[in-house]
């Protein structure tokens, strides 16, 4: 498999289309590490270190600022939508396949600002990483973060996960909890006998129902939180009142909540329903206040909101620097069939990225 | 396998210890249906009739009126509690082991009138019958009634079902309903995207939580209906609303409503909720105001209450025939582990058989 030389100084859709066609799904991004590696590797104001399939470039400038910009080079599974094409819909032109929203698009918009500016106003810690898409031990920046701490610093860190080309900062927490109801076995003619527990989670969802979710305005943004049954189970045969029954509920939590705040939250709705935290992660707060976020608002000059979906500008959070999102393509098409991205977004991102880098330019 | 030979005419608490014995779980009764054959072949006041593993004795003494005696010979899986054993519990003598309550303490009660009461007030059919533990079509009675519908004819039914020695009358009809919601799939961190189908169950299970059990006398029996919901389930991935989710509630209602009346009482209660009916089955009146039913109560001075289980007396009465239950053990211990019967149930039983059929003897 002989790597495509990727140009980084053309044009910035022509390097999505590029980094498309280098199938990277998790766990096989050795290709298109390669590719990037070779790519960058000739520019000398960047220091070049791999660690397996994940690839950091960084300025040297002495500047009294660092900034972090990262995103992750692996994709979900491929669904018939490889190699990319460049289509019209309506007035606009997309590139059309797996990973074009996410997230090639802002790799190559990185590359491409990689390579250009020598001479940015910060020095900059380019981050290009692997197995974002599967477990959390797996993913690529995290382990960059244990082996290499000394290098992933600095006062803000952008991540480049699609965002329709708006800033997206910080992100939700997110818990799952379980609640399981009891009874007593009967049988169904004789329903008295016994004691229902799925009768008993009608009081439970019935709570879900008149959950009002809060909006609550962190650094700026206003998160917007929300509870959800996402599993129900119950039952034994078709002529018994079933002693078991179960929901498993999703409660994503505004980030100036810790999760043992959410959890006390949960327990204030349901404190005669006993339950049990299947798994959490805390948000990320969008550190929008901090000098850097200001300065990049103002460059790229794109709305600022919330991020709802769970991303790793969280890892940066709980490294004590302000993170946010910034990309292009719509992220309810990330892992669609018909994933795609408006070519323009990524020329948007492109200015955008560089008018904070390098204003003057 | 050497049959056992049953003795009729002793102990009817020792033939039942001697029956249980014989394991017959359904679809197995080729031991039992022989020894019950030879038992009775030799009495000569019976015709006896073997179909498969079904044994029908008559009486032949011309009688105006003609009544039909019933009872299964096989039961559900032995739960390593055979062979039977004689037990004291406080003050009460029982016998302990698979099919001592459902229905061999019946079965025995009986063979031993059928051998003894040669001169019966009435002319008898004696229905012994294989596979009522299983799936409708199985059943032993239905085939019986398909195969000699001219022999099980009758003016009025007893099945010797366990009722603990009193007499139950009629049973509930039952209905199985699935309600299934639908929504619009979303991620789960941006609910307000998708529409969550398990939360529109809330509503389902509040109004059966609601549900008013009505008691509706029918032929002077109360019979109380019942709402139960015996399964639930939703749920794709715990990150997605689902847009898939389905209650089933099992309805049972009085032998006075059709079918197609609780049908319609259901959709009263879900106007805006579609179900399927996943199967049905009609009640069955309770016929205790017939001229024999009236007898039967007066001769064996016992209590009168609704049957709540679905028993083959619906079967006795789709055939236009009045049917009760009447046979010693609870019923709440049928199909337990510990499934027992108190002797003196069983001896009651004989008694007040005895007095209904022989009321001279």
């Amino acid at each position: 498999m002989a790597s495509m030389k990727l140009n980084l100084l053309g044009d910035v859709a022509e390097l999505t289309r590029a980094l498309c066609d280098i199938q990277s799904v998790s766990g096989a991004e050795g290709e298109i590490a390669d590719a990037i590696e070779q790519a960058l590797k000739p520019f000398s104001h960047l220091t070049v270190l791999r660690d397996e399939n994940a690839i950091v470039a960084k300025t040297n400038l002495g500047r009294s600022q660092q900034v972090v910009i990262a995103g992750h080079i692996d994709t979900v599974p491929v669904a018939d939508n490889l190699p990319s094409k460049l289509m019209s819909f309506e007035r606009e032109q997309v590139i059309w396949g797996r990973g074009a929203v996410d997230m090639k698009a802002g790799v190559a918009v990185m590359l491409k600002l990689a390579a250009e500016l020598i001479n940015p106003n910060f020095d900059v810690v380019w981050v290009f990483y692997d197995q974002e898409e599967v477990e959390a031990s797996k993913n690529g920046l995290g382990r960059l973060v244990r082996n290499h701490p000394e290098l992933i610093t600095g006062s803000f860190a952008i991540l480049c996960e699609p965002t329709s080309a708006t800033i997206e900062g910080g992100c939700n927490g997110t818990m799952r909890i379980k609640i399981s109801t009891s009874g007593v076995k009967a049988h169904s003619a004789r329903p008295w006998m016994g004691s229902n527990a799925i009768h008993k989670l009608g009081s439970v969802l019935e709570r879900v129902n008149e959950f009002h979710p809060q909006e609550i305005e962190v650094d700026g943004l206003v998160f917007k939180e929300s509870l959800s049954a996402v599993g129900i189970s119950g039952g034994i045969a078709s002529n018994v009142i079933p002693d078991e029954a179960s929901v498993t509920l999703n409660y994503r939590f505004a980030p100036s909540r810790s999760v043992a705040d959410a959890t006390e939250n949960l327990r204030s709705i349901f404190p005669d329903f006993p339950f049990t935290v299947i798994d959490s992660a805390p948000g990320a707060r969008p550190g929008m206040n901090s000098p850097e976020a200001q300065e990049f608002v103002g460059a790229v000059n794109a709305s600022v909101n919330p991020k709802y979906g769970w991303t790793d500008v969280s890892r940066f959070s709980e490294m004590g620097i302000p993170a946010v999102n910034y990309g292009p393509g719509d992220p309810n098409k990330a892992h669609a069939d018909d994933e795609n991205v408006p070519v323009s977004q990524i020329y948007a991102c492109e200015v955008g990225l560089r008018k904070f880098l390098a204003p003057n330019l």
